[in-house]
């Protein structure tokens, strides 16, 4: 086990109509005027902004609104978020929305209180220091950026996406209400479960060793996840399940699962490469890019594959030959995010071959450079991912 | 699931030589004057103590110190130590420690501000407010006090076992050291271990549905106990096991594992009347209640305890007849704690048959109340539950 500091301050305030007790938050944590930020559509439509107006406008809490966050939520509506929030001297930013709108408001707070350019933390070429609060309603399960310190935004001008890891950017507190979620089409839901899914693996792929502990929080994580998103694509109004989900997708990100170990976050980017390019869902893309990275790392460490695909899958133990568990294993994974929907080929996602060296050099893996850590992979690695990903398994 | 907030504010500094970190948390929470409070012995023994002294004087925070904090800790000692906090006007108390230390600490900081008795919190006269911040550095994981919101205390006069339970006494920061732990005697070990355990039991053991995700979670402790604590009773110094035992210790008792769910303490306080009359340890006790609580409820809820003997005991499903494979189950707990070298009957705790009406009428139910929420428990139920910890399996 890994040394580690681990703090996750975040109140969770989890239940039926739980959005109602917003403006009461607000006032217990001395907060007297809020930016919500949010999307646009189902938000609207569903009613969900009336009643958290209604929820501060009963507290007596003073609120202006900014909409139009998009997945992959950019630069300029941050930087226009900056201004607003500074005009109007908000004391917390409020996302009302799924990982992208939560993402967003992290950049608004850490930018409001900057005197130079909030990208600057994007770049590494600042640290984010006394940001604005930040506040959630969460809608979908996936991002898990309700309980994170992370935040990911896209720059327009060469579509750069960066992030940023800083504990001051956990949210303040988050309001988890399952039935938010029974809206949600089923290819987001599945994408949901991928990301939350990803969250885990990029946590249990590590060599760090003597974390017995932490791998069986990660494999409940999982199993959960197995067992609940099928049920709530049959019945999207299936609270049980559905609050399941939600609060593995919280747990799955906030680091309890992983804080002891060494962690590796390559699929993540190597994914990344694909939603700029195709502008493809991540959780999608995941669902492309894990099956094929774990059949490269197959070999690095054949039993931890095999405990994931006995504890997970259910898989038997083969024990004269390992390696057949293990991919077996990573096959009951490319067959489950099939069965629910999402794409598991690189062709799948409209992707093309002629554009593997492209994507790959994108990563630039120069000067020596390696991705992750498990396996730490070379362009050429990276480039075999992409081609293994064109053909992984039950396809 | 039920609705719940969850919030564990507290920063966890874990790994080898982390205690002399102490004064540069302090310094960072912005602390000037530390009461340190433990018991004695082994913390001053092994330089513990001076390690932590020597921390807080290179940070330049000021300290004075109280000891003698004794198992199930004293009503007398917490009015000596908010005494001395006022006059040195401490901003932290360090407990140094295990439990007892940890919720004696508790006490005094709940105790510092309040112009009443402290005893008033512990008999639901008064609420905690303001309390002064408590920290710990931990030597026994057991307890779980590092992580949690709540404190007991005895007052000696009738010997009254009371507990406090309030969010504000949630420690600041908690610092978990593994190799503080090797030195722990053998039967401290499967002490805690057993107190370890009870805590998940406690929670495991619910009328709530669609908990799916924290059994999981719940299992995760179980297991890791029942794998790591014969390995570090075979070799002390093992920091792999020791250091899964002390971050599944603190995980097992913050609340992530059963915040959404009905609990039911009913067996700890069927075991605090042992402890109170035979002065047995806590854990010792839990050893010999479970088994007998679980046997005695086992026919309210079979699946549930099927599910646990198949998830963590590895017991085959009976499908024809579940409660075989339910008691089979307990039976394992059994041999499990008998294996460890825990008592599991009455009798081996020094405990006498004729004491049973007493101890049962002490928990005072009278007027139809009840003891527990899962199967819910009459005086006479308690005396079945004692009548039965006289033959626990494998003994």
């Amino acid at each position: 086990m890994k040394d580690f500091v681990f703090c996750s301050p975040t109140t969770f305030i989890f239940g039926r109509d739980t959005e109602k007790q917003v403006g009461d938050y607000c006032q217990k944590f001395k907060k007297s005027k809020v930016l919500i930020h949010y999307g646009g559509g189902s938000v609207i439509r569903s009613g969900l902004l009336d009643r958290i107006k209604g929820s501060l406008d009963r507290a007596q809490v003073a609120w202006v609104e900014l909409g139009g966050v998009k997945p992959n939520p950019r630069a300029s509506l941050v930087y226009e978020g900056i201004k607003l929030g500074r005009t109007e001297q908000v004391d917390l930013i409020l996302a009302v929305g799924g990982g992208s709108a939560i993402d967003s408001s992290k950049a608004i707070a850490a930018g409001i209180p900057y005197i130079g350019d909030f990208w600057d933390f994007y770049e590494g070429k600042a640290l984010v220091q006394n940001p604005i609060a930040v506040a959630t309603v969460l809608t979908i399960p996936a991002a898990g950026s309700e309980g994170s310190p992370g935040s990911v935004i896209t720059r327009e001008d060469g579509l750069l996406k960066r992030a940023v890891n800083d504990e001051s950017l956990r949210p303040l507190f988050s309001i988890l209400n399952p039935e938010l979620t029974y809206t949600l089409p089923p290819f987001q839901t599945a994408c949901g479960a991928a990301d939350i899914m990803s969250h885990v693996f990029e946590r249990y792929l590590t060599n760090t060793t003597d974390v017995e502990f932490s791998d069986r929080l990660c494999e409940s994580v999982l199993r959960t996840m197995v067992q609940d998103t099928p049920r709530v694509l049959a019945k999207p109004d299936d609270y049980g399940p559905r609050s399941n989900i939600m609060w593995a997708g919280m747990v799955a990100h906030n680091d309890i699962v992983g804080t002891d170990r060494e962690q590796d976050w390559s699929s993540h980017d190597i994914e990344h490469e694909l939603s700029a390019l195709y502008d493809v869902a991540h959780g999608a893309g995941l669902a492309v890019v894990f099956p094929a990275f774990m059949r490269f790392t197959l070999q690095h460490d054949v039993m931890r594959f095999a405990q994931l695909a006995v504890r997970v899958w259910n898989c038997e133990m083969d024990y004269e030959h390992p390696e057949r568990t293990a991919a077996e294993g990573i096959a009951r994974l490319t067959a489950f995010y099939h069965s629910i929907g999402l794409p598991t080929t690189f062709e799948a996602l409209g992707a093309r071959v002629e554009d593997i060296p492209v994507m790959a050099q994108k990563l630039n893996l120069t000067n020596g450079r390696k991705l992750g850590s498990f396996n730490p992979l070379t362009t050429q690695d990276v480039e075999a991912i992409y081609h293994l990903s064109r053909a992984n398994a039950a396809n």
